[in-house]
């Protein structure tokens, strides 16, 4: 019943019998490599002084291990020979990791063993998960091991790779801060109610009611807290899937959904690729459309792929058309996270929570949380509301493992009730100061002459780096963004996103202007040497013609 | 690749072929009577005046769909004449939770389906979590809805089924109110080390240090922070195991531990059965010995099961030489939760971390939280200290969607530094009234004349209500039970910890003394009730003989 390996394969495309098959060599000849490392480790931890009669016996399992494994070897490479087998003594295949970091996951892979030694210790789930985790979050890590400050940590790494806001902490230090906040009662401490606090549920309803324009009240029964926007997209996932089964998502989109639905759902992710050309189907870049889907969905059932849902973020593919056609019978799972973040006043977001009558209430389920919004992402709070009162039920069931303290939650319900102080103080503060950052960068971006998206929501630009990959590839992509890392500058690239076309990197506005303007100046320095380096390049290449 | 019966197919022993051929059997016939359901239903909700063409062609689908069900079902017994299949056209198959609940499950599908209708819109998987988690939490949910409190609602459920630690909140309010506790900064409003923030990593080690009575100090780096012990466990069985894989568990064990080991990890729980009763080889109740140990792996093996570890539970099974036992190459979860809960000063604690050279380090990972020592359950704070850094990096993978809120580390980090109040005024006063509280129920219990274990630690006795049955089945045991739901009052059956032994039931003394009173008061009424009716009903036998 042992099968590791469904994650890659499930991402990768292989068939399940011929991954059984490759698998099953491969653990046979791995449990052999495996059990001889650790012999001799297991020696070399011991007693220097092994006396004559064990040492001898150590010696004779090693030579019986190593005549094993050389057996294996040769079998499985006649089985190639005569079935035509693909051959590949590597660590577990994760392909699907490769993809969505452009080769950086096979490196991490192989560091790992040599960082930590052969993992014996650990399943074979274990290593992969392992593996993907280290591969899909060394940026942060490596950010939270050396943080810039600007004061004691003048070279540490700036990260504008994350999406968070930064710009109000001060604000909301200042509120959390304030009396009210620290109230303790028995209840806080005690086993919650695993569906959320009645309280926070009750509350979160009157603010979706409000500031999604509900056209009636909201109702608490309909939602669920859990700790984070991550955690109810993996349980929605678990129960509106089967493992294997499949979610679309238009790109590019945010790469914690891979990492959630791989972890425990097993669900695949099916990019809908958009484009950033503006063409007359394409009025606007990365334009989400009713035909694009069709084609996807097309596409997905010819490769026999059972598509349960369509994954959107709203806004930043607007709903429009798209979301009005309930044609295809799918889940549509709407991630509302950036709804405070529209700060562009030309825009009014328009949630699902707000049509008035929704083609398939029961299959829409939204997604939202404080991280973007309030900049709370330290929080660990994710909401889900749905009409559907059996997935309420079943995603409830994941409140047991993925519980939010009880402190957070009445702080959390403190905050969103204070309209006088939400309203008059922190929206429209936070808005400004998102206006004013999003207006820096993009003149800085402009006297650079680097091209962006301007979209007048969320906490990034989407900036075009093309002209300076030779030739314009993922991995020329992958060695900009580690030329960006040399320089202690974290942006993200297009490729952990899933975007179609290479040389499209995230760049976090909503920090600090000091902040800011230092990161700039790493950016900058960037493509100079980019650029110089090319320049040099091609002179080389002159001369030597 | 779709497989969502294997939870219950993991735990209940079938082959996986004949499970495969059920279901797939199972699920056509259930897809059929689902679209034939959703069909009838949607129609329902339409328009009621259907152009003719469209309802023609309705009942041209219903009538399709009617006699594709049935050629199925005759097919489907057809082959069970020649095959010898068992029939089964019930909901998914969950024995192993009726194991848990004796019966309970069974009822509670049945119900979700008839309370929330049948759900089309839930994955197989989903479905299962849902009936699982309902099943299982069916105790706690009904106490989160209707709460005993003293003076607003005194015909309210008391819970003395849930092990949690409600002496000290007095304590707890007036430390956690305490301004150094009011402090935010940047840092805990954003996204953290998904290991857990430094700071608390830190004083898990120096706490654990000092009160584990280490040999040395011990490592933050080995301590990974998730939101629960649960989740620390569920993790570790993901990194420890791959599917199907068991970890071996003495009986009477934590119920929360099977939907743990379930929900993701997949993981068989084999319980090794202890006996209540004293023997030449078998000196205390519920003894755990290496032989027993032994004979359990021995079973586990002869039915082809993979045994990666062994999950104890210190203090309550003192480790004594079944721990110092490497032989059995296993991984050892040692979950000391319980560490705080001491109140006997008869008894020392020894801590696995006290131990100065262990078997393997390399595979002893102890589980340590504050829902129990400190009462801190709605805090979601759960730590792993394991010498296995591949393992503490691979659980570190789990933060993202176990994580905590930065707020709750903060105090939970001034908490556990605090050693003046911990050592002069909580854990003192904390001992005394676990003393007082458990003096008060086994005196009761004795005036009563019902049996029960003595530990001298924990927040629970374990009562033996054997003579109440008749016969003293797991049957009669569930029906105690409801007599006891009945009488507002929750105890935990010993069916839902694996005890082996029908009558055996938890009883949680860590309350205050009125809530304890009035507990007393409804346990007595209903062991009345029990008596009178077992009375009446052998009068009644007598006069029709």
């Amino acid at each position: 019943m042992s099968d590791p390996s469904d994650i890659s394969r499930m991402l990768c495309g292989q068939t399940g019998d011929q991954t059984l098959r490759n698998h099953s060599i491969y653990t046979q000849m791995m449990e052999t490599v495996l059990s001889f490392m650790k012999l001799t480790t297991r020696d070399q931890q011991q007693d220097p002084v092994l006396e004559g009669q064990k040492h001898s016996q150590a010696i004779r399992e090693e030579e019986a291990l190593l005549g094993h494994l050389m057996i294996q070897l040769v079998k499985h490479v006649e089985s190639v020979a005569t079935g035509g087998q693909k051959f590949q003594l590597s660590w577990p295949s994760m392909d699907s990791r490769d993809n969505v970091r452009g080769g950086q996951q096979a490196q991490s892979s192989r560091q790992t063993c040599q960082d930590t030694f052969i993992g014996y210790d650990l399943s074979n789930r274990g290593l992969d998960i392992s593996s993907l985790y280290h591969s899909s979050f060394q940026d942060h890590n490596t950010y939270q091991r050396n943080k810039y400050h600007k004061e004691n940590n003048t070279l540490g790494f700036i990260n504008l790779g994350t999406s968070e806001n930064k710009l109000c902490v001060d604000l909301l230090k200042e509120r959390l801060r304030r009396s009210d906040m620290n109230y303790v009662d028995d209840n806080l401490l005690q086993y919650p109610d695993w569906r959320g606090q009645p309280f926070l549920r009750e509350e979160v309803a009157r603010f979706l009611t409000t500031y999604c324009k509900a056209p009636a009240h909201l109702d608490p029964e309909n939602v669920v807290i859990l700790n984070g926007c991550s955690s109810v997209f993996s349980s929605l996932a678990m129960v509106l899937c089967d493992p294997g089964e499949a979610f679309l998502v238009p790109t590019p989109f945010f790469s914690g959904f891979i990492f959630s639905a791989c972890l425990y759902a097993k669900v695949e992710l099916l990019p809908v690729h958009l484009d950033s050309r503006v063409t007359s189907a394409n009025t606007s870049p990365f334009q989400l459309t009713v035909g694009k889907l069709e084609q996807a969905l097309f596409e997905a059932k010819m490769e026999g792929k059972k598509v349960r849902g369509l994954l959107l973020t709203n806004p930043q593919n607007p709903l429009g058309d798209v979301y009005s056609r309930d044609a295809f019978d799918l889940h549509v799972i709407v991630d509302e996270i950036y709804m405070l973040t529209v700060f562009d006043e030309a825009i009014t977001f328009h949630s699902v929570l707000s049509i008035e009558s929704l083609p398939d209430p029961g299959k829409t389920h939204v997604i939202w949380g404080t991280s973007k919004g309030f900049g709370l992402s330290g929080f660990c709070f994710g909401a889900l509301y749905t009409y559907n009162r059996e997935v309420a039920s079943a995603v409830s069931a994941f409140g047991f493992l993925h519980g939010i303290s009880g402190i957070a939650q009445y702080k959390l319900t403190q905050l969103l009730q204070d309209r006088e102080w939400l309203d008059n103080t922190y929206l429209p503060i936070n808005r400004f100061r998102l206006q004013a950052a999003h207006k820096y960068i993009t003149n800085e971006l402009k006297a650079l002459n680097v091209p962006f998206l301007n979209r007048g929501s969320g906490l990034f630009v989407w900036i075009n780096l093309k002209k300076y990959l030779h030739p314009c590839t993922f991995e020329e992509e992958l060695l900009l963004h580690r030329r960006f890392l040399d320089k202690k500058l974290i942006l993200s690239p297009g490729k952990s996103f899933m975007c179609k076309e290479p040389g499209w990197f995230r760049l976090v506005f909503a920090d600090n202007h000091l902040l800011l303007r230092s990161a700039m100046h790493r950016f900058h320095q960037v493509l100079l040497e980019q650029e110089r380096d090319w320049t040099r390049k091609q002179l080389e290449d002159a001369i030597k013609e």
